[in-house]
């Protein structure tokens, strides 16, 4: 389980956190401490979340970028080793970090299991690479003295003496009776570096005082396409859908690539003010109310509504799904409708008003007269509520469900949240939670350091240029790089993003293009690849709205663009840069309608460089820059270059490219670039 | 002394940093810690470094801002208080932290006494602000219900019943008998909210769990004019310079609105190795000598050089200086002539050769012939040889003497500065260090973290709008604001920037304008006034070093900006918005070489707005966004202006202004703006 920090004091020390002074020490013992205090400064590790209170996320087989800035006092060379290994055990890998330049080093490390990482660094003053570089220095100077050379040869000698299988000693056979200019070959020869490196004693070596976590995942973690859809709204037109009408929309959602089906809610639905068509506070008869009323006379979150074809329906779906490759998602909504059999089992659960009714979920002045909340801190909720909504999961993991997406998980406490996905992951490594927190920042990133697998974002808001990209770079170089994954849903049921009101199919291009390949994750609720935008008139809500009535579509209506979303979620598949957020670079471009950026995975020879057209009404053009460096293309050189929406494929010898976005056609292109063979910087 | 935190193995636990869950708690015991975790998250404390390991840096006098996140889940009002104290003393100061919006929180605090300060957060559901602001929104949106009201009524019961005055129960007659109207009118009273909040208990009431501490300091750690001379040079033509000498310089330095006089090292110069004019190998009879080659046979670093009038020349000068209010600064530079009494008395301190030689100073291949550096780790020097640096400054405190400038401390162990200062401070708490670390960041802001007050920077090196911009956001928006001051000096006898090798007079005003109005520390070497630039050629370094031979100058000779310097620190006097880089606001403008930015003190109603064109060469002009909104200026307001060098008064009514700049004139502007009488937004 976590032992990420709660928010508890913790002991404090003359070596801790905001040790405030209160006992002096003797002046002796200050001065014993500091000769003996790390010369070698480790500091700044990465990935490091909270000064490691809660794990950093990683993903199987997808690179972490371990860091640490590591200097001393003076001029020495200094050397660096990631040590990294698991929890209960003792024997660790070593893996030499290189320095990146100012004080920066850095280890790449593919996982190759899921599961909790533990790592630190270790660092010295590395005494024959300093007397090297001097040497080196002074060799290019012409000013090697005897002095200089003698004092490399005694360093030989003293590795000599602890020799251990003979290599420095006949290393000193070498160096014995050779001309000046042979010996400071020699002294100077890369194999010998790594000898005299390896077995002269470290100088100072210093090991940072902690160990920091990164909790590696499973791929869809982190790389993973969602379809949502209401299950009842599969059947023909007229008729309440089950499980197994979801059976026949399969085949469409997987050729589309997607490979988690979300559905909201599938659970019997309160009758008592149950809501009607688009939210009126009085059903019809005949009205299916919303999904998110949880709870009636035969049951609660442990049952299937009878309506979907019940729990034997579902599993056929899942058994369906599974030979598509696509995982089935519930939803965590931790709500009740009045007729939940736990408002009778339970009343201690609740809070009962003094004139004897429950209180309905509201934010006032708006109330949700259909649902009411759970008191997680009624005394006669501590701990057996905690341990019903546990179960309550523990029952969808055994029917093979693993990935929930979460209900405003906000309006829950934090410490229920931490426990109970650490409590599931500890018997089921594989689960995967998804929130839906959108609410303000710190409660956002703070669900997601304390155990949420993946997140909604403000991506849906995000329009423009400068802050889509400003939104970006704090995902991607600021803390929340090491705890976040943005979930990038370009709508919801709930969100009807007002720019899509307006943009017609070219903004769907636009939104889809964006989400499918600025983050790992992403997300369409169905409708979307239709255009679908008729809304609830200034609001940002769907005009007859599916959480209240059933909905049936024409899938291969003219203008959807289901086309370009299948080529996306290929594209996806096939180029591992777009996998994660991670790897995102802005790329400098002259319009202000026109964003570019490039991925690349570190190390890669290949990087897909993608540019779109913000505006889904005008003809756009404009120059961007495209990443010689990155990929290491010298003078002279060209990249080769595929768009890989149309095929076409071109060999660019210039830095600058200009290109040309007409919203009805297609107002983006992905290019993946390569050099083109041979010329090297 | 300093209690931060080395480098060096802390205690890890379960709430702990790092921890790695080597054991696994038992499930009942985990659920039993999360039911009692804190629900109110208080986090992000400011100010902060490195999660408390180090202290924080305040100044006497100038406001300190203290920050955290503090949230919840759920729509509850939260209410935070910050908890200050000093060490060894358990009362404590507390101060209600104000929402600022986005679950930040702050309090606004003026030290008044020097020395570590501790503090930490409390916060709370306030379960009446919460019920208040309910009925608020309900009563606007006409919807209050009668249980609405009794919720409220009960609340006042249940305070009364541990009412300790009388003041609750004297509300409950208040409401007893009234309308409808009167008793929701008395239920949404600010009164009433006061009083119910603090008699109310706290819902979930939660301590951060450490204390983080602030070291605040005299005035002059935070404000104050820099001015470095050569006392050498201020003898008459021909002759060395005594400190009787630059007493009479004191008079012009004090005009100038200078408080501290800096003055290279004052001890015996070896002659071993002396290095002649121009930093040549071979010294002419009669040269000097470098004063960074400390230590002859008349004594070392506690030696005051004979031809400097010797220790009582000294005690003129600075009895003398306080008579202007100016304070004196020394230097500490940790290296010795190959003719320090050390080496003779305490050869264990230094690092022989084989061949018997002590090894000279270099970097290769670099050599600095002339010095030798003492060996911290040495055996025989741990910790004779630290010791013996702790009593040469004891040595300078003994004369009076309170700054140090401190040359290269990067080249010397870490731990042995943070022993050193803190040592010092924890007798003579009015010490300060300023840190000539001219390297890399990591470096630089480490030393800040371990206890130098202040530091030279990178701001010679800034010479462009944005590189201006992007350095004073790293240092007054980024962690540096919490631990580092910088030092502004605009030329050091080591650094004769570039930009005014070729910039002429209007450059010198543009660099005095930018160190005044930028930082609260700024420095400068005294030629500067004089506009003097004339390079070694190809070189950052000054023709004819005063480091190497003495130097006599014309203090009126034309074409000086002793007039313009002596306003700008008037200025900074007067303006108390310019005694601290951290009150920087950048200002947009729309000329790539106007660089606009406000200084106003939090809460302070006057703003200072500095517009400085880069542009030595050109004339320059602009429009620049006036800060209305910081003003307080309603619709129709205007900002009552006086432009600072010049004495212009004016009144704007337009947001936007326009400025033209004339390098030969006067290149910059500096504003103190308000909001014209009456008109509040």
């Amino acid at each position: 389980m976590s032992t990420a920090m709660r928010n508890t004091p913790s002991p404090t020390s003359a070596q801790g956190r905001g040790s405030g002074g209160e006992t002096t020490p003797k002046p002796q013992e200050v001065l014993d401490r500091a000769v003996k205090a790390p010369r070698v400064i480790i500091d700044r590790l990465r990935p490091c979340v909270d000064d490691g209170r809660f794990p950093a996320k990683g993903v199987l087989h997808q690179p972490i970028l371990f860091e640490a800035d590591v200097f001393s006092d003076g001029h020495e060379v200094l050397a660096a080793e990631l040590v990294l290994r698991a929890p209960g055990h003792d024997g660790a890998r070593r893996i030499t970090m290189q320095a990146l330049g100012n004080d920066r080093f850095q280890a790449r490390v593919v996982p190759a299991r899921v599961g909790r990482h533990l790592f630190t660094v270790e660092a010295w003053l590395d005494t024959w690479a300093s007397y090297r570089r001097g040497l080196s220095r002074l060799h290019e100077a012409d000013k090697v003295s005897p002095q200089d050379l003698a004092e490399g040869l005694e360093r030989v000698g003293a590795a000599a003496r602890v020799d251990r299988d003979g290599a420095v000693r006949s290393l000193m056979e070498r160096l014995t009776g050779r001309s000046r200019e042979e010996v400071i070959a020699l002294l100077l020869d890369d194999g010998v570096a790594e000898l005299m490196s390896s077995r002269l004693s470290r100088g100072f070596p210093t090991r940072h005082p902690y160990e920091l976590s990164v909790d590696v995942e499973r791929e869809r973690a982190g790389f993973a396409s969602w379809y949502e859809l209401f299950p009842r709204s599969a059947g023909a037109p007229g008729r309440h859908g089950t499980f197994d009408d979801v059976v026949s929309r399969l085949p469409a959602i997987a050729a589309m690539g997607f490979d988690v089906l979300y559905m909201p809610p599938i659970h019997p639905i309160g009758t008592t003010k149950r809501k009607g068509r688009n939210n009126s506070l009085v059903a019809a008869p005949g009205d299916v109310g919303s999904p998110y009323a949880i709870g009636a006379a035969d049951g609660g979150h442990d049952a299937v509504h009878a309506d979907l074809g019940g729990i034997e329906s579902l599993r056929r779906l899942r058994d369906a799904a599974a030979g598509y490759g696509i995982e089935l998602a519930l939803d965590i909504a931790i709500q009740c409708s009045p007729d939940h059999p736990w408002l009778r089992e339970h009343p201690e659960w609740f809070s009962w008003r003094s004139d004897g009714s429950v209180k309905c979920a509201e934010n006032p002045p708006k109330k949700y007269e259909d649902i009411v909340n759970v008191e997680f801190y009624n005394p006669g909720a501590l701990p057996s509520l905690w341990i019903a909504w546990r179960d309550v999961i523990e029952k969808w993991i055994g029917e093979g469900i693993r990935m929930f997406r979460v209900d405003n998980p906000h309006t829950k406490p934090l410490p229920f949240w931490q426990w109970l996905i650490a409590d599931i992951r500890s018997r089921h490594p594989d689960a995967i939670f998804l929130s839906e927190a959108f609410t303000k920042p710190a409660m956002m990133y703070r669900l997601a350091k304390i155990g949420f697998t993946q997140s909604y974002t403000y991506f849906t808001w995000r329009n423009h240029k400068e802050e889509l990209d400003a939104y970006m770079r704090e995902l991607t170089q600021e803390p929340p790089r090491d705890f976040f994954r943005p979930n990038f849903f370009v709508n919801t049921p709930d969100i009807n993003p007002p720019f899509l009101q307006t943009s017609g199919r070219a903004g769907f291009l636009i939104r889809a293009a964006l989400a499918t390949t600025l983050s790992g994750l992403w997300g369409l609720y169905s409708g979307f690849e239709l255009c679908e935008a008729a809304p609830l008139p200034g609001r940002e809500e769907y005009l007859d709205s599916e959480k209240y009535e059933l909905r049936h579509r024409d899938w291969t209506a003219p203008g959807n663009i289901v086309g370009e979303i299948s080529r996306l979620n290929h594209l996806r598949r096939e180029n591992r840069a777009l996998q994660s957020h991670l790897w995102y670079q802005p790329v400098r471009s002259d319009n202000d309608h026109i964003l570019v950026y490039a991925r690349q995975v570190p190390g890669d020879d290949v990087l897909i460089l993608v540019a779109v057209s913000l505006d889904p009404h005008a003809t756009q053009e404009g120059t961007f820059d495209l990443p010689f460096d990155a990929l290491e293309v010298g003078e002279g050189g060209a990249l080769e270059s595929e768009e890989l929406m149309s095929g076409r494929r071109f060999v660019w010898h210039e830095r600058r490219q200009h290109w040309r976005f007409v919203p009805q056609e297609m107002p983006f292109a992905i290019f993946k670039l390569r050099r083109a063979g041979g010329v090297v910087a």
